[in-house]
C-alpha cells in the first residue's frame, strides 16, 4: 500500500477513535508530520485523499476540519469498502442463493467485452442484524477472480478479492427507483408493488478493467444511504 | 477562480467537445502543459480534481484515461453543479410554489444553529422538458443569501449564488425511499403510495458553514441517477 494511503487510513481511524465531530479542527501540518513521522508531501496527499472521500474539509488560511455524518445506520454510497465498513455497529450476514459459472448474460457481456466467455454468477440475500437489507446479483470475471466458493460468498467478497492482491479502483453506480415484482418482493419479505431502490454497479480494477457487474435491490424500510460530496 | 480549477474545467469541456469515450487516453503531461500554457504542478492538480470528480482515472506508469457514463439522462449525484449542467440536452424549468421568509422549522434550525432566526423557504416543482422531475423544498440562510425573488427561483438558484461571489463548498446527502403521501403524489402527478426517492441535502460554503437545507422528492419514472465513485 502506498505510504500516503496508509497514513490516510490511520488518520481516519484516529478521527473515529477520538469520536471527533463535524467542524472539529485537526492538528497543524507540522504536528501531523511529527505524529506520523512522514514528510510534508505525504501528509498533504493523505489529507487530499481524506478530502476526496468527504471525510475532512480544508479552509485556506484557516486549517483542516472534520466532516462526519450525524446520522447513524446510513450506507455510504461513495465508499467502495462495502457494508461491513459502513455499518460497524451491526452484524452483517449473507445467504447465498446462487453460485455458479455461466456464460455471461448480454447486459454483462456488453460491459466485460465479447471475449469474456465465462463469469461467476452470485445471488445473495444480505442481512443487517436480523433484517433483510438487499438482494444482490453479481457477475465476476473468472479470469480475474479465478476461484470462489459458498463460504467466501457468505462473507465479504471484496475483502477476499483484496487479500488475493487484486487492486480495486473505481466504480460506476446507476440508481433507479421502481415497484417490486412478486419474485423479488417475496425474497425481500415485502409486498408486490412496494418501492425499492436498485443500484446497478460496475467495479473496475485500478488498471481500468471492469471485473464486477452487480445489481442490488434494497429493502426500502431497512436501508438508508448517504453521500459526502466535495465536487 | 484558482488556476488549476480553471484548467480542470477546460479539460472537462475538451473531453465533452471531443466526445471521448471510456478508456480513451489523454495527452501526456508535457503535451498538456504546452496545450494549456501552465506548469506541471497546475496540470497535476487539475488532473487530481478531475479524478476526484470521477471524470478520469490514472494508471501508474501507463497514463491518464477518460471515464464517461455510457447512459444518458442520469442525474449526477456527486456533482454540485445542479440539473442544468447534468442534463444539457434537456430543457429544465421550475414552477415556484412558495417563496417567503420564515422562522426556521426545528429540523432546519438543528443544522443552521439556534442563532439563525430567519430563512428563505422555497418550494418548487422542477420540470425536465414537459415532465415533472421533482418537488424541492429548500431553506436558505438570509444572512448569506440576502435577497431572492420568484424570477431568480424560476432559474438556477445556485448559479445566482455563485454570481453573488459566494463560494459553495461541499454537501451531505441522505437518501431514503418511501411510499408517497397524497399531497406530494398529487403535486408530482403520480398515485398515492407510489414509490419515490427523497434526498435530504445540506450544502456548505467553502468555510464549512451550512447555508442551504433542502429536501427533494423525485418522480420515480422520470428520474435516474449515477455516481462515478473513486474512493
Amino acid at each position: 500500500m502506498l505510504k500516503y494511503l496508509e497514513i490516510a487510513d490511520k488518520m481516519e481511524a484516529w478521527i473515529i477513535e477520538k469520536d471527533l465531530s463535524q467542524g472539529e479542527k485537526l492538528p497543524k501540518l507540522a504536528e501531523l508530520m511529527e505524529l506520523y513521522g512522514v514528510s510534508k508531501s505525504t501528509i498533504v496527499k493523505a489529507l487530499e485523499r481524506l478530502e476526496n472521500r468527504g471525510l475532512i474539509y480544508q479552509v485556506q488560511g484557516s486549517g483542516v476540519f472534520v466532516r462526519r455524518p450525524k446520522r447513524a445506520d446510513y450506507v455510504n454510497l461513495i465508499d467502495n469498502n462495502g457494508f461491513t465498513a459502513d455499518l460497524p455497529t451491526h452484524k452483517m450476514a449473507s445467504k447465498v442463493l446462487t453460485l455458479r459459472k455461466i456464460k455471461p448474460p448480454k447486459k454483462v457481456q456488453a460491459v466485460f467485452g465479447s471475449e469474456q466467455t465465462e463469469v461467476y454468477e452470485i445471488r445473495r440475500l444480505r442481512y443487517i442484524d436480523a433484517d433483510v437489507l438487499c438482494l444482490e446479483e453479481s457477475y465476476f470475471r473468472t479470469d480475474i477472480i479465478m476461484y470462489l466458493n459458498e463460504q467466501i460468498a457468505q462473507g465479504s467478497i471484496f475483502n477476499y478479492v483484496r487479500e488475493l492482491g487484486i487492486a480495486i479502483g473505481f466504480s460506476d453506480k446507476y440508481l433507479t427507483v421502481k415497484k417490486l415484482d412478486q419474485k423479488t418482493a417475496d425474497l425481500l419479505g415485502v409486498k408486490t408493488g412496494d418501492p425499492a431502490l436498485t443500484i446497478n454497479e460496475i467495479y473496475y480494477l485500478t488498471s481500468g478493467e471492469p471485473f464486477d457487474y452487480s445489481t442490488t435491490t434494497y429493502h426500502y424500510e431497512n436501508s438508508k444511504f448517504f453521500i459526502q460530496s466535495n465536487a
